[in-house]
Parts: C-alpha cells; sequence; structure tokens
C-alpha cells in the first residue's frame, strides 16, 4: 500500500538532536503552512491543503527511519519502524494531522511530531526495540468538515461506522467522495484495523488545551483517563408578556427560570470537588425583545467526568433541579439528552510508565483527566491507552494556543524515555 | 384645513346605540380590513392601508356629528363637536390607528372608535357642552416603521422634534417623504400645538395590555398614570474556555454570572411588591458552543414604575448587585442605562371623575398604573390626563388580543358619562 506522494516540502536541516523542542517548533511552524486558508492556519480533513501536509509529514517520517510509510484508507499517514525481531508486538503511537478553522499550530500535529522525533532518535542512536513502532499522523480528528468524527482511529481501532462515509460537507462532497480525491484507498477500509493481540498498546501526545498544568507550574501531565460526556439541552416554556404591563407577582419568566437553572447547573458542578464539569454553554430566548417577559428558553448542557457513575448522577441531579425550579415558578420545562460518551480510561501499566519517566526526566509527576475528547478514546476496551499532556496556554482551537519549545523537547524526551523503558520491562 | 378624501368604505347601517359594544366591535373589525400584508392586520404610519383607514375614520367621525374634519400636519385625523357656547374650552379625546405588525385589532383603534361613539351619543341626543371636543385619530405611536413615535401626539402637545422628520424607514423613505405621499401638509406642523390655556385636557381609552382588570374580575380600570421607564444593558465579560478542559474552580464563566444578575433584577422588581416591573428580555452570548464555557454575555434591562424615585433606586440597587457579583466571580460587567423616560402622572381632577362614573355603572373602581407607554404620555407638564383602560386577554401587539364587546360596550358608556360629569362640574 506504499503510495507515491508529490515531491515533498524541501527537508529541513538534519539535526543532531531530534528530541530538541525548537526542532521540533521549526517543524511545527512548517507543517502550519500547509493551510486551505491563506494567513491562517485552517485544514480540514482531506482537503488539499491536508494532502500536502500528509506529504510532508510522510518525507519525515521516511526521514526518521519510518518504513512502509503508506497512506490508508481513512486518509491516515503510518510509518512503521521495525523491531528486532520476528513476529514482535506493535506499540502505536498518534495523533491527528486536521485541524479546526483558523487553529493553533500545536492541537494534535504536536503528538505526530514528537512521535516521528522519538522514534528518529532511536534511529539515530541505531536502536531496535523488542517491538514494532507505528506512528500515525490520523485524517480526521476535529470533525468540522463532516457531521461525525474520530473515523480514522475508529478504523484502526476496528469500530469504524461504514455510514460516516455517506456524510456530506457543506459543498455537499461525501467522505466517500473526499476520500477518493485524497488518494485513499477508501474501499480497504477493513485493512485498517489492528489485532489487539499483536499491539502493545496506543500513547498519544497532546497539548493539554486547559490551564491546569500551567497554573501547577508543570510541563507535562500523565492523563487519567477521557472523561465520559452527556449532552443535551434544556427548554423552559413559561408566558410571555409585556414587560411593563405584566406585573412580577403574575410572571411566569423563562429566562429567569432558566437563569436559576443555570447556577444549580454550575453548583453541581461545583459540588464534586473533583473532575466533573458541568457547563451552560448556549442559550437562546425565541422572539426575545427588551420590553417582552421572556416566553420560551432553551439552553444547553455539557457533562463531563472521568466516572461514569458520577456522571449519571449528577445528570440525575440536575435533572432534579430543573423540574423542582419549574414547578415552583410554574413553567415547563425539561433535560433532554441527547448524546452520551462513556470515559475512557488509561491504561494501568502504561499510565504509571508515562508517570515514571515523567519523574525520572526530574519534573513533577501531575496527574489530569482529559476533558476534551482525542483519538485515544477510541481504543477503550480494544488496546491498553496512555496519553501524555504537555503545558500549553491560552486554551486551543484558536491561533494564540502556545505550548512552549522547552516544553515539547521535555515530552519528546519523555516519550522517547517510554518507549527505551517499555523495553526493558518486556 | 379640511381634505377631500377619496370615497369612503361604505357606512355602517346607522344605530340608534353608538355606545353598544356590539356595534364598536363591528366598527373595529371593519377597519381591521384595511391593512398593508393581505390575511393579518399590518398598518404601520403613513402607508396606503392607514390613508383608506384614516379617510374610513374621517367619515365616522362625520357621521358622529364632529365637524371641520381634517388631516393635520402630521397625518392625525382630527374632527370637533363644537360647544354650546363661543370661547369655549376644548375637551381633546384620542387614541392611534397605526398597528404594529400583524397586530390585533383593538390596540389604538378601540380609543378613536369608543371616543367616536360616545360624541355620536351626544349627536344623537342632541346635545352641546359648554366645552368643545376634539377627536384625535393619531398616526403615530406604534414606532415600527420609524425610529421616532409619538410624533403625532408630540406635535399637537408642540414638543414635536423636527429631526424626527429624517428618520428614514427600511425602504429608505424618510418620515417627511411619507407625509407628503400621505397628503399631509408636513410644512405646518408648528399649527398642530394646541394652546394649554383653552384645553381642559386630555382624555385616551385604550386596551390594558396586560392581566390585571382580567384577574381582577373588572370591565375597566382607571390609570393612575404612564410609569416612567428606564432602559438599558448589562455587557458580562469573563473568560472563554473549553467545557472539557477547563475546571470548575478555574471558570469566569459570563453565563453564570449573568444568570445570577438576572434574579438580582428579578429579586429587585419584587421586592417592591407595588407597581415596579424589572424585566431582562434579551441575552446573546458571544462566540456560543455547546463545548464552550461563555466568556461574554449581554442583556437587556428594562425597569419602569410610576414612581420615578423609585426608579432611580431600584437601577442604583441593580447596579449594587450587577457590581458585586462581578467582583465576586472575578468578571467585568456593568450596567448602562441608554433611555430614560419620565412617568407621566395621570391628573387628579380628571382621574377621579373618571373613578365616578366607573362606580355609577355599578363596576368595581379598579385603579393600575399603565407600564406601556401611550399618547396620552406626551400631554405631561402640558394639560391635564387621564386615561380609562378596557379589560383584555392575551397581552396585545398579537392578533389573538381580545377585549369583548360588552366590556367596550361600558367603556363607551364610560367615556361619554365622563363628558356629561364634566359639564355638569363646570
Amino acid at each position: 500500500m506504499n503510495k507515491v506522494f508529490p515531491v515533498p516540502h524541501p527537508a529541513h536541516a538534519p539535526t543532531a538532536a531530534p528530541l530538541d523542542g525548537a526542532t521540533i517548533t521549526a517543524r511545527l511552524k512548517e507543517l502550519a503552512a500547509f493551510t486551505d486558508v491563506p494567513g491562517e492556519l485552517t485544514r480540514l480533513t482531506l482537503t488539499p491543503a491536508h494532502k500536502r501536509a500528509a506529504a510532508q509529514v510522510s518525507f519525515w517520517m521516511r526521514e526518521a527511519g519510518l518504513g512502509q510509510v503508506h497512506m490508508d484508507a481513512t486518509g491516515t499517514i503510518v510509518g512503521r519502524y521495525a523491531a528486532d525481531r520476528a513476529n514482535a508486538k506493535t506499540l502505536l503511537i498518534g495523533s491527528h494531522i486536521d485541524t479546526v478553522r483558523n487553529a493553533g499550530i500545536y492541537d494534535g500535529n504536536l503528538g505526530v511530531l514528537t512521535a516521528i522525533a522519538a522514534v528518529e532518535a532511536l534511529k539515530e542512536k541505531g536502536i531496535r526495540l523488542p517491538f514494532a513502532i507505528e506512528v500515525a499522523a490520523f485524517a480526521d480528528e476535529e470533525g468540522v468538515r463532516f457531521l461525525s468524527t474520530l473515523s480514522s482511529s475508529r478504523a484502526m481501532a476496528g469500530i469504524f461506522d461504514p455510514r460516516c462515509l455517506e456524510d456530506v460537507d457543506a459543498q455537499g462532497i461525501s467522505r466517500m467522495e473526499a476520500l477518493r480525491t485524497f488518494g485513499a484507498p477508501a474501499d480497504r477500509i477493513a485493512d485498517c484495523r489492528r489485532n489487539a493481540d499483536d499491539m502493545l498498546g496506543y500513547v498519544e501526545v497532546h497539548i493539554e488545551q486547559g490551564p491546569v498544568l500551567e497554573a501547577a507550574g508543570a510541563p507535562l501531565g500523565i492523563v487519567t483517563g477521557i472523561a465520559g460526556a452527556s449532552r443535551g439541552h434544556v427548554r423552559v416554556r413559561g408566558e410571555a408578556g409585556h414587560s411593563g404591563t405584566l406585573p412580577m407577582a403574575m410572571r411566569h419568566d423563562a429566562l429567569a427560570a432558566a437563569a436559576e437553572m443555570i447556577l444549580a447547573v454550575e453548583a453541581r458542578g461545583r459540588a464534586n470537588g473533583g473532575d466533573l464539569v458541568a457547563t451552560v454553554g448556549t442559550l437562546v430566548i425565541a422572539g426575545s425583545a427588551v420590553n417582552v417577559v421572556p416566553g420560551e428558553v432553551q439552553f444547553s448542557l455539557d457533562v463531563r467526568t472521568l466516572s461514569d457513575d458520577l456522571r449519571a448522577r449528577a445528570i440525575a441531579d440536575i435533572r432534579t433541579a430543573v423540574d423542582e425550579i419549574a414547578a415552583r415558578r410554574g413553567v415547563r420545562a425539561g433535560l433532554d439528552i441527547g448524546h452520551e460518551v462513556p470515559a475512557a480510561p488509561c491504561a494501568g501499566v502504561l499510565k504509571e510508565r508515562m508517570a515514571q519517566v515523567v519523574g525520572d526526566l526530574g519534573l513533577p509527576v501531575v496527574r489530569l483527566p482529559s476533558g476534551a475528547g482525542h483519538d485515544a478514546m477510541v481504543f477503550r476496551g480494544v488496546m491498553p491507552m496512555a496519553m501524555l499532556f504537555v503545558r500549553s496556554q491560552n486554551g486551543s482551537h484558536n491561533p494564540r494556543e502556545y505550548a512552549a519549545p522547552a516544553d515539547i523537547g521535555l515530552a519528546a524526551e519523555a516519550l522517547h524515555a517510554f518507549l527505551m523503558k517499555t523495553a526493558q520491562e518486556m
């Protein structure tokens, strides 16, 4: 399945220090030049910019000593660093190279480039390990172009949903058509599936996309798992009225009721004291006007935690609060949960090994859940999975997202050390 | 200034009972046929439908014995019922015949038709009073077509703002052009002004547009005054973040802060226990998404009460609450008041006379403020003013607004009795 790619971007000067954060940062900036919208980084899945970025990543993979570099049926670029023996198991390291619109340069791309760097350091030292390493640059994580997402990592995990091939983008192009234009052998999805018995597990490096490591003063973080999530909405129906003519005592104000519910959601989120987060992100008043008492309001709910049980209890508590507030205020309201994803805990052995290499680097060992979804989550129940977070600033999904070169270098060193330690412990 | 109007709608059958609610309701339905949007009642100021409605009203005025029927410089139709003597003072009775989009048939029109009916009953009895009566069908109350409003009653009160002639509608037509097309002698605005020394006062009948009379089981209500109003907005700036990655304890959620402020507004409204109403009618989250902790929220504030002092204290209390909530939550927020209108109390003598005639009809005497604005408010400080409310259902400004024919008949009888009583007391 090796494919011939167009002539790649000129190679960066070979370095004696592939794990150096400055080197990786320079590559991140090079990669950010592949955009569909000049002047910003917008590289939605399976676009021409994505194809050029994939070619560049393939080139770097080969330079790093990865072989059998190819594009799989979902548009993912995969390279393989062979083991020191036959019939060895494989460790998969990945992240994605598609982006949101007007993205930062670190989200996804950082994980692919640190994986390449960790392998390149093996090659430069002339080391083969008792297991093979595959590096995957996934094609579809952000879910901006098509309705469905994570299709490329799902294919590797063996849980690809073929209906996603029929999803269409805003121009009416289906994922199937986009894959063919991209040059992916879309009729061979089944070949993507990894046999769990052959795999050591899946590892992913990613920027944190949150403020926890920055607040803790820790460059790296051990991910405890990827939070499960419940999403839904609350619709509140009161009675609209004229703001001047409807006395306060006769009102059934849908917005005031919603305000009380929003504070109940926040209070339930805070009550846990742990990793639970509960968010109202959208709110719309039907037919709103300055001089109209709101008659109908709809707002969203997003609840996440690593504990599926805690999440279920939080949803139940919020439902009770919504019902109680509605009854007391004489409005109708109900919570509808439209979308639920179970938590994906990181595997104990991989996670503790990651903690050990981070500690060995002399860094604080901070453990934190991932509240955001990642390719790693699809391997839940399929193979052991671990993630390493890199301290980042200014959130993510915006051009201001930032990870310091020094922190990026530490992440590459930790990942490289993780590979060495995995070999030692076999 | 008498104008020749196009041939009017065929007259309804003359009745021996001009004060009969069924008669007036039939005229309301006839008038509702003059619409710019077939299938609904939409009669914005100075449109072709307004002109046809004005012609019909002029016809009914003449039938009722009103003379000197003419269109004034602002498009208002005015008719005069002469006094029984020379140099008599004048009582002005009015309301408006412009409507909102997809309006009900009662708002405004009811006041004009009850005024005509009250005069028609004088004519049928062959009665002249020791004062003249002018009936005004104002052209511009709803403020839907142009930015400014109440221009026609303001011209009579002598507080017309000439800048409103430059206001343009959505098609770019100025009020000045619209007046000329309508046939109004727009260069003679100054002639509209009534000399306060010649006037007994201004009286207006209007549907309540609220639920107070219905709840009290009272067909009519004595208006204590038209509430003053403060309008403004609160802008809350917190910090946006990812709903999954931003721990609860690190959040500065602009929506949660706004929710607390909305409840403070409601609590301040309720605290008064009197006529104060405080409303948040609009709320917008900047860049809202289900998975984004809101970073910036703007919501409206509308506070009304008959007491200008109470209104000022309520605004100050809300400002304090907004500031306290913002400081405690680590967000920035401020209340901006963009628009303030002082209260217009009804005149004691006229108001008590109205209460007496309502009581004489054997009806409960319910006193209530008007939370909505009316043409009556522009006469504040110019001449004594009184209003009579008619019980209504389903609010107003929608096709479901309703006043029962029996209640309308009582309103016409009360207004007629008010005229008789005014004569007795002179």
